[in-house]
């Protein structure tokens, strides 16, 4: 078995075998295939695609490259969700204490923002005291007490996908439908999950932009969770618009506590709603209320002792960014479009988020949202504000707000998308 | 401008411009792109393709990145020729100084072989004495009182293509026209030379299989040359058979020796005088007639200056392998085929070949035909001669040799395909 020759069956339109696969994974892993060679592969499969068979494959030798983790001491049923990520979406947050408030456990193995779409670890850090690397003996002990945890993923969760992951992001093959769905699906089933909820994103501010790609990306991640006996159901949603009126770290905790209180913008509510009942049916909790759990107090509670259980305060002011500049309404008539990509990407440059992984965020950088599609508004008035530490930086995160927005007159008429498009399980 | 956006320019099936061409080019020679961009690049390139503009504006870019050599103090006119490489092609070990024999100057700057087939530098090393590396100065002397020179290439031309290609060599992107042609032609455009006579070999034992791809191949590279200055022709010749009787290094050199001693297989004297007529035909010496040259032992002059300028001595006697393995005829009948590939791969097992740039090859190793298609053979007479030092490679070069041969009971009709099977200037 050698590198060129996986490498050629892929060129020319072939299968690659079980053998070939399990090679290649477990050979880049161990350093014996080069960054060079595995690249080369990855545009291959990017442009010549992996049938149903050999994704399957792939994503179980990812997760064959490292540790599985076990959530059988557990009392409660397990209860996963994962988002292809978004501008605003910081729904994990709200959602997590909330499902656990309704009796599942959720372990929620986050990431960093890189790119245009915040990391919800990112968020969370925001909150003084705060820390987002626990040992998996410490995981678990948050889990089985809190009964929901946000942390970083640990190293020996499939290695080969990090290193792989890494290198698509510098080669320009992050975009391959079988490639993004083994990524996910070998990281969420070796973490032991019994059951998970997708939230595939649509739309200019999300990797899919087709509603056409994103159902096949959901329907390719709920064919290998079910294969590995995971209760898997994906939503696809709106990501044409931001989510909420917030994107950028602390702005978003922010709105995370507000809709915790029972407040928070109607999108976020609906959603958080949703996907909580997505993750109680599939955790087999069919008859709790996750709406009653936001109104009572009990979804803020666990939000109180799962953030104290990683060092933070949830009673401390959150950071806020030292300059603001507004963006104010140019013309009076209704809002009929607000680009959620522009918007994550001048968050993104007003410090938000991270070039190179190696970069730091700020914590009070991002955009604030006055006004959403069909709302209207009048000429002067405040349309959004530009939070940032460095104001050198807001003629550049202007520039990205350039033809962001689109006032219609008043009575032109504007029905708004839905924000739920398509459920698949 | 970055790798990754033009990464996904190709990957899109966009035009590379002429910016995004010069800048690539550049960055990788100077190590800002990394071998895993150039490598999704070249996969992207393999399998999107690039229009004849993008490949002129690559070769020129490959040419740029190193420098040109100046043949003008020379008082004849340059030739050339470059083959796509096949099995028992040594013809530029009597084609060189033939040429120069008949007034024009021959500079070939030639390589070293990989894979299965042989390297013109490998075959003349088998030579006591004779050194293929020589400074430019050394090289432009010799072929100033010589008329021909073989020897490596400097390192100063085309260093762009050097490190493509070694990286094209491990990550199965060699079999791109576009990149074939655009390395192909940047040393040979970058080395100065006026005309260049192309032998695009179809068929088992070349890298173009089929006679539309070699067409496709060799217009691409008479257009480059064309285009920048340089009389370039094409001939497409066969590969499906091993060119002459032997393949491997110094039993090429003793069949090429046999060929300007005026004898020699009829295939190899065939091609030596069409691509020396087109040679010279290129160089404006219409008159020069390459059969009296043979005929009249100048040609062999030519060579025996050649090899005494680079410190060989032709009179010294060839390498000859320690052991040898005579493979006979299983039937009687007429000999229908004889797989070159196998052929090649045989000999490479043998020692003939190297598996990595570092390795060392064997003088004395090889393949030695007894008979060429279209012969009558007898059961149990030879067929084919195996030479090694290491005999415990003839079961491993045997196994190469399984199902190589056709023979077919006598009378059963048999009609030998063309040497030459198009040109295209």
């Amino acid at each position: 078995m050698d590198a060129i020759s996986v490498i050629r069956t892929k060129r020319d339109r072939g299968r690659l075998s079980d053998e070939q696969i399990d090679w290649v994974i477990d050979a880049y892993t161990r350093g014996a295939v080069a960054d060079e060679q595995m690249s080369a592969l990855a545009m291959a499969i990017l442009l010549n695609g992996m049938d149903r068979a050999e994704i399957a494959r792939w994503t179980a030798a990812m997760i064959a490259s490292g540790e599985r983790m076990d959530f059988s001491r557990l009392t409660r049923p397990t209860a996963d969700k994962h988002s292809t990520g978004g501008v605003g979406d910081k729904i994990t947050l709200p959602l997590a204490p909330l499902v656990a408030a309704c009796g599942a456990a959720v372990p929620q193995l986050s990431g960093r923002g890189l790119g245009h779409t915040g990391g919800t670890l990112d968020k969370l850090e925001s909150i003084p005291g705060w820390r987002a690397t626990l040992s998996n003996e410490e995981m678990l002990s948050v889990l089985d007490e809190v009964g929901a945890v946000v942390c970083a993923a640990g190293d020996g969760l499939a290695p080969a996908d990090k290193k792989l992951y890494a290198l698509r992001d510098v080669t320009g093959t992050v975009e391959a439908i079988p490639l993004i769905a083994s990524s996910i699906m070998s990281k969420k089933i070796a973490e032991g999950t019994g059951s998970l909820v997708l939230d595939v994103k649509v739309g200019s501010g999300a990797f899919m932009k087709s509603l056409e790609d994103a159902r096949e990306l959901a329907a390719t991640m709920v064919g290998l969770g079910t294969d590995h006996g995971v209760r898997t159901v994906a939503l696809l949603t709106d990501m044409s618009v931001p989510l909420g009126l917030t994107a950028g770290n602390a702005l978003e905790v922010r709105e995370s506590v507000e809709v915790l209180a029972g407040g928070g913008p109607a999108d976020v509510v609906e959603l958080t709603l949703a996907l909580a009942r997505e993750m109680l049916d599939a955790a087999g909790l069919t008859d709790a209320d996750p709406a009653k759990a936001l109104a009572d107090g009990s979804a803020m509670d666990v939000w109180r002792r799962m953030i104290r259980a990683q060092g933070g305060d949830p009673d401390a002011a959150l950071p806020v960014a030292r300059e603001t500049h507004v963006v104010t309404a140019p013309a009076s008539g209704v809002l009929t479009g607000l680009d959620a990509y522009a918007v994550g990407l001048a968050a993104w440059r007003l410090g938000a988020g991270r070039a190179r992984k190696e970069d730091a965020v700020q914590a009070g950088a991002g955009v604030e949202l006055h006004a959403k599609p069909g709302a209207t508004v009048v000429q002067g008035a405040p349309l959004l504000t530009l939070h940032t530490d460095t104001p050198e930086l807001f003629a550049y995160a202007l520039e990205a707000l350039d033809g962001a927005f689109t006032i219609a007159a008043a009575g032109s008429g504007f029905s708004a998308g839905r924000l739920i498009l398509d459920r698949i399980a």
